[in-house]
């Protein structure tokens, strides 16, 4: 019998799917991706808030090309293969990559950052995506994968609690003002997935508090994440594994046994 | 009767001292600091790598002032207090306080950068930054707490095996070649600390293998590592906590409960 992962939908679907087809031809880098990672979703936000030339590279997670292993022997994505005359170098883990990506596209109107350029709010913005994947992710997760209703109250009460936090500090209408940055691109890819929590977990918007309604309406909204998002029902096909804690993903492995995320 | 750690030495002693002297007076940076956490010294050797003018100013981790806790609520050191003509801001988190510091001086003669300037090599140095933190100091944390041979022998190992994954990419002299970079930093205050483990955990630094020992001496060898740290025998009545598995720090607590570093 197949692992319950295994039979994940091959390729993304909806506008991912337009944004894949665009990205095809030969590039420097290669976005060897997930379409369903919410992790994986942040980098490819960045690519395209980004506007950075890429190809893109639909990764099955159970059957891993000897190439991928070859580039990055951890097999995760995202990962972003680096063309040079060498050869290809691989980089990954997704705070790094958004960081290469801002170093080897220094800011420009052609190539608009991701960060605030002042050093301190950038230092700030940093400090917050580390709230979004510290304090905010963590509970996301829990809130999934539990089973009982003790359980599910607590992280649905903690993550209403990280959200409030970082939903005072949005100077809006993005959290660092008009920019969109790193902090809106982290935690993005993750509301887009709220619906299953709002219909499975009692998850309300309302019950976050003020400002954050028209936070996430933002952040729904933005084309990056619309553009690179797939069609709910397949997310749901994979989500409801984590809905009855039988996923078998790192995160979901983590999660699981009571460790914070890898 | 005190909590165990209540009874840590008040301050820097042998040439730590002498550099905390050397820091007294006004500046438009101030190193809220704690002489003691292996943490916090990564952001001081930052400072003295990249000759960053700042004003010194120790915690006491079980008496801290109400203006700390102003600046970081979450009381944590390093902290880094900024000055501006608006008054004070407040940074954390060691990897945030580094790219700060880049972002703030950038490379110069005056101020040299511990990181490389190719946007790949300065990318795979941050990863490995996470291999270290990640991967080498969780097993770190674990050998010096337990108590029983088993998971001692395990941990014991397991460090090995993050110091030989390591010390395998080390171009030499340091991590990245010539240049002493943010991953050779975020490793030497602990290695600095390792004579306890030889002494207590039967830790052999020759059982690491090839190439380690050359480079854990020159990381020893370091002046900004030399001049930043205590006598040994202060770190010892620290340690000893962790050897009994009674320390109370965030990272002494997650270590026992099995999760990862805060």
């Amino acid at each position: 019998m197949p692992m319950p992962d295994e039979s994940v939908h091959p390729e993304a679907t909806g506008l991912a799917k337009h944004t894949v087809d665009a990205h095809q031809k030969e590039e420097g880098i290669v976005f060897w991706s997930g379409w369903f990672c919410p992790f994986n979703q942040r980098i490819w936000m960045a690519l395209e808030e980004r506007k950075i030339p890429y190809r893109y590279h639909e990764v099955n997670p159970y059957k891993k090309e000897q190439k991928f292993l070859r580039l990055n022997p951890l097999g995760l994505v995202p990962t972003l293969e680096i063309k040079t005359s060498q050869g290809s170098k691989a980089l990954y883990e997704s705070d790094v990559l958004v960081e290469y990506l801002e170093d080897l596209y220094p800011a420009s109107d052609e190539h608009p950052s991701i960060f605030p350029s002042d050093p301190y709010e950038k230092s700030w913005a940093r400090l917050n995506v580390q709230h979004v994947t510290k304090k905010i992710l963590p509970q996301y997760f829990k809130l999934q994968q539990s089973q009982d209703a003790p359980s599910q109250s607590s992280a649905l009460q903690a993550l209403y609690d990280g959200l409030r936090t970082l939903s005072s500090r949005v100077k809006g209408p993005y959290f660092a003002g008009e920019q969109f940055t790193a902090v809106d691109m982290s935690l993005a890819p993750f509301v887009r997935r709220f619906y299953i929590l709002e219909e499975y977990r009692a998850f309300d918007h309302k019950a976050v508090g003020e400002g954050w309604e028209g936070y996430k309406d933002r952040l729904l909204a933005r084309d990056s994440l619309k553009n690179t998002s797939s069609d709910d029902e397949h997310y749901f096909e994979l989500l409801q594994r984590y809905l009855k804690n039988e996923a078998q993903s790192e995160v979901a492995k983590a999660t699981r046994g009571g460790q914070s995320l890898p």
